[in-house]
């Protein structure tokens, strides 16, 4: 046998699946490709390509998308385009179709535009919000409640980032009874889902577990928190099999690990769609999500930006012909 | 606040521990870098980069490192100055330093340049023992018992890699029973710890956990089997994470994920020994390992192969200003 054929795998490689009985039986992927993913990537892509990217999702069967941000241009380049975006991209029946948006103003272009979920942020720390929010942390609550009250008018949900409650940048640790006790704080709101963010992915699973739990005990009940995971560390995968165990059935992902680490020039960013759903499925946990079609988008947007996937298994299931 | 301002971290992170009472406080790290990580690099190094590595593993607090192979070098070219790796560096008091044989012949090569552990490897599929032992599954089951009366006599303890436990390029699922029962005719043979070896990184937790219980129920204890992760798809430090739920304390990794791939290319291969240690730290487990010492080895490895480093703490750290 020449060297050749050794190495040549013969077989789509695939998770053997084991299931865990003591986990959810099925998770609801949260895809945050176009819109976090995006905005973290140096290149302003055409509006076509994000529209198309978020075709393409849907047709991979991810029942929750979040398209775009309506934040001034002035502040994010890379989604300017958020109202021709949402106007052209078909949300399927049943599916979420979601916008971020940093204030009433972006929520009131959010839903003449037709989208029917936002998201807001928060920071679990003050120096995030005061340097990424561009105000307090209990300015950056206010805000939320004010497009919170707006949204319900109008019968329009708000799922609520809490940015920071596993570690920030400049200050380090950060307290998890904060967190819980914001994130109760952000869901009394009336956000209907708070999805706890790791935005420098520096959490282990017994924090994550610690930190939901409170956050259970602070009156959030688990089917109202996600997890909003980057890998930076490693650690996203770890974390999720850590918060199923809690009962944790909302992740957060971007498809090909779409977007980079801001804090950390040439880190990983966002956990990569096709590694979560290789987990889950390797779980026997149902997504349904086709992962060889999410790997095909991933090589269709490396080929756009011109830089190598960031998930492992799309470039791992690439190198074994999938394509 | 300027932009540079703003993504300037002021801190160097670190995993904010919280302990998970139902884990091990402490786990064995087996660094494998020098053997599995450089067998796997096109590069061949000279043996003093080698020699240099090994020391800089132990100086970082690592208690036991696999430090080369006595293949024949038109196998394995890249190790094909064991004899001179071995003898130059000087194992501290207490940690181990093990070398890889492939038969009675490499066995002897060892015991003649003084090395007092050796490893063999076994597999739990036809296919790749015929690809890459050259022999049957059968046939390396075979060599391993001539291995290990031979070192039995002079009282050399043998760890023994069952590799492709969790799925094999050519033959794809591999059952889960056979693992288990040729994990128990290998330590029933005498290899003191057995490493279920997950070589082409598709296994996930649900998975783990059964082929340990499995093994366990096949008469091979706990503290017997470790576990070799490739994190090829992004799972290993998911499932060390289960591994930790059913007591394993002893898990493989490679300073700086050295080492690709085989099957393929361009894709992860060894867990890196950054990224097991953040999420063990981060457990609040302990390891005697000083992570920033690594971090600094893998810098240095980097410059010298001239390729990115493969471990994403490492590359993160490195972001973040350690040096």
């Amino acid at each position: 046998m020449s060297d050749a054929e050794r190495t040549r795998p013969v077989w789509h490689p695939r998770p053997q699946p084991v299931a865990d009985p003591s986990l959810p039986s099925r998770v609801r992927v949260y895809e945050v490709g176009p819109r976090d993913g995006l905005q973290a990537e140096p290149e302003i892509l055409p509006a076509d390509v994000k529209i198309e990217l978020c075709r393409r999702l849907y047709a991979s069967g991810l029942g929750a998308v979040e398209l775009t941000s309506f934040v001034p241009a002035r502040w994010i380049p890379q989604l300017a385009d958020a109202e021709e975006v949402v106007g052209e991209v078909e949300v399927p029946e049943g599916a979420r179709g979601v916008a971020l948006v940093p204030n009433v103003r972006g929520l009131e272009r959010a839903l003449a535009a037709g989208v029917r979920e936002v998201s807001v942020v928060v920071s679990a720390t003050e120096t995030f919000a005061q340097a990424n929010l561009n105000t307090t942390l209990a300015g950056a609550l206010d805000r939320a409640r004010e497009v919170i009250a707006a949204a319900s008018v109008e019968g329009v949900p708000v799922r609520g980032y809490l940015s920071m409650s596993f570690g920030d940048p400049w200050e380090g640790s950060v307290p998890i009874e904060r967190v819980a006790d914001l994130a109760a704080e952000l869901h009394g709101a009336g956000a209907g889902t708070v999805a706890l963010s790791d935005t420098i992915g520096t959490g282990t699973p017994g924090h994550v577990i610690e930190a939901v739990e409170r956050t259970v005990a602070a009156g959030v009940s688990r089917e109202r928190i996600a997890l909003h995971l980057h890998d930076t560390y490693g650690q996203a995968l770890g974390n999720v099999q850590a918060a199923l165990r809690v009962g944790i059935t909302e992740f957060d992902s971007s498809t090909g690990g779409l977007g980079r680490c801001p804090f950390a020039k040439g880190a990983t960013g966002n956990l990569a769609t096709e590694d979560l759903v290789w987990l889950l499925h390797g779980l026997g946990i149902e997504t349904g999500v086709d992962l060889e079609s999410l790997v095909r988008t991933s090589q269709w947007m490396s080929r756009t930006l011109g830089r190598p996937i960031a998930s492992r298994v799309a470039t791992a299931l690439t190198a074994a012909g999938v394509s």
